[in-house]
């Protein structure tokens, strides 16, 4: 049976897995990355996990004789998807420019295919998640970042020389803090797991400061209504967006009150995105995504608000299907793709 | 020869030319579309002169005999480009529901294509105009409001079920004013023709309100440095972008500062288009838009401060070549890709 690696390379962890050509995963092995022990290692790594991976007794014994049509990977970017270069040393750090493409193929002589793993998240939510065969699919991962995809019939939206779309940075609100990125008010800066948990601890930090008199009254009514949020009671490093959201659940108003700037925020992305691609389908993945029943009151009235501009009430909004498991089916999709075309 | 007829449809203004295949522009005719006279009216009124225009010498003559391959369309939207059918009561007042697409193929016997003019107008500059082949093709027109269309490899990007996106309702600052589109700060209107007008009616009449004492020093200041603009002797009716632009090209501080607003939320709704799609080329139109000069300095600004992101310096900006006839191109060229595929 025709079989194919899939490869997710993130910031912390990397992920392998052997995938059949109808899209069972049959054996998978992850790893820390250790990234800043060098390129040379983590690729010695990688290397180690594919043959473990194909010596899986699931996969030797279903598809004995094992024929490995390709390796696929997806890496946190940036990637030279064209050249199959990794040049990523912000998360990866001395990752910068490894031809990871050339040197995989080299090593199991095969076709390798690399894509940013935002991109190769997505196909696998088309391949076989939630948003099989939609013609124009646009993904939205919500963690430590916010990353942005669109599928257009099967096929990664790329932009100039293969480029990578970072819809994460688009400004949502010019006078919002300063990011990495160089502009003010990003939806990163302003929705991902890292802004929430950033509002959180400025905001605990706040109603916690001595009251000042010049606004005795205002801060004094504000104490009182949020005066028994356990989020109160934590120090700095406690406070973080699984924790706020965890009580937003429990219906404590403080963190109710920061998921619900959180949710405003990333609603003005998501009507961005509406408006600029109008696509058949969204799908919501990542770790504060988990939380989507938090957001979908306000997404629902986005999009309400929305229909008389572009048809936004017929684009059907799903949670990914995959969890951490899509990069590997969407890097399996680009080989099959690859070795089809 | 083969010759095609293209037709734009705008809310003042049709015009109807002939195109060779090789895209050459051999006679058109402009008149008052009149919508409110009804579509019935319209429809004649456009039959007319299709026929005027097969019957001008330089067709007739060029040409002889006439093979005419098709009749395409742009229109000012919504329009449905699938079945056919202009649905656009707000600026063609009682133009609803009129099927086009089936009355001219009737009238004429040959195929007949519909779409938005802000997707034709970016066709005719990817056939004939500044983006001449170019891969993914991203047209910004400032004018009354902000229109946009994607072509990729020469085909119009749509959203689901055939919807054009509305680039121009992206919200670019939250706190902005409200919009028809039923959100605040998005960037028509904040950046259109019409919010410039409006930006520079308020600041003029902000300025020549008696000044108020709680603020007295700071006004008296912005007062004294806009003291000799001709913007201020002039009544709020004659106040308009044309004004304003003309005036700020003269080194008039008032025009100029609000020129410079304006380009600024330009420049946001900008940023984002680049982050969101990193396009090949940028090709900007509208009338708004020839003032394209008072507008590139915070344009290669903001180019600069992206290109850490996406590739943003090696985005090719143009500016558009093909004036009012670029819907004519644009639907002529429907046509030719409907014929040939």
């Amino acid at each position: 049976m025709d079989i194919v690696i899939g490869i997710d390379i993130g910031g912390t962890t990397v992920r392998v897995g052997a995938i059949t050509s109808e899209g069972e995963l049959l054996a998978w092995r992850k790893a820390p990355i250790e990234a800043a022990r060098g390129p040379q290692a983590g690729l010695e790594k990688i290397s180690g996990l594919i043959q473990e991976v194909l010596q899986d007794d699931d996969v030797a014994i279903t598809t004995k004789p094992v024929s490995l049509l390709g390796v696929g990977i997806g890496c946190t970017g940036p990637v030279d998807p064209v050249r199959g270069v990794i040049n990523n040393p912000y998360t990866l750090p001395t990752w910068e420019n490894v031809p990871i493409w050339a040197w995989l193929e080299d090593r199991f002589s095969v076709p390798v295919t690399l894509e940013n793993d935002a991109d190769t998240a997505a196909l696998g939510e088309y391949w076989i998640g939630a948003g099989r065969g939609v013609k124009k699919l646009y993904a939205i991962t919500v963690g430590t970042g916010i990353g942005t995809a669109l599928i257009v019939d099967g096929r990664i939206y790329r932009g100039l020389d293969g480029a990578h779309p970072e819809g994460g940075h688009q400004v949502i609100d010019p006078s919002g803090p300063s990011c990495y990125c160089g502009q003010n008010g990003c939806w990163e800066i302003l929705a991902s797991g890292t802004a929430i948990t950033q509002m959180g601890r400025e905001m605990v930090s706040s109603l916690s400061e001595p009251i000042k008199e010049s606004s005795l009254e205002g801060i004094q009514d504000v104490s009182k209504e949020f005066a028994d949020s356990p989020l109160l009671k934590m120090n700095q490093d406690q406070i973080d967006t699984r924790k706020i959201a965890e009580l937003a659940h429990q219906g404590d108003d403080l963190a109710s009150k920061i998921m619900q700037k959180a949710v405003d925020y990333f609603c003005l992305g998501l009507a961005n995105i509406i408006v600029l691609f109008t696509p058949d389908m969204i799908v919501f993945s990542g770790g504060v995504m988990e939380n989507v029943d938090l957001y979908m009151p306000a997404v629902e009235e986005t999009i309400r608000k929305l229909d008389g501009i572009v048809p936004a009430e017929r684009i059907q909004i799903r949670q990914a299907q995959l969890g951490s498991y899509a990069g590997l089916y969407g890097a399996a999709y680009t080989i099959l793709k690859k070795v089809s075309s």
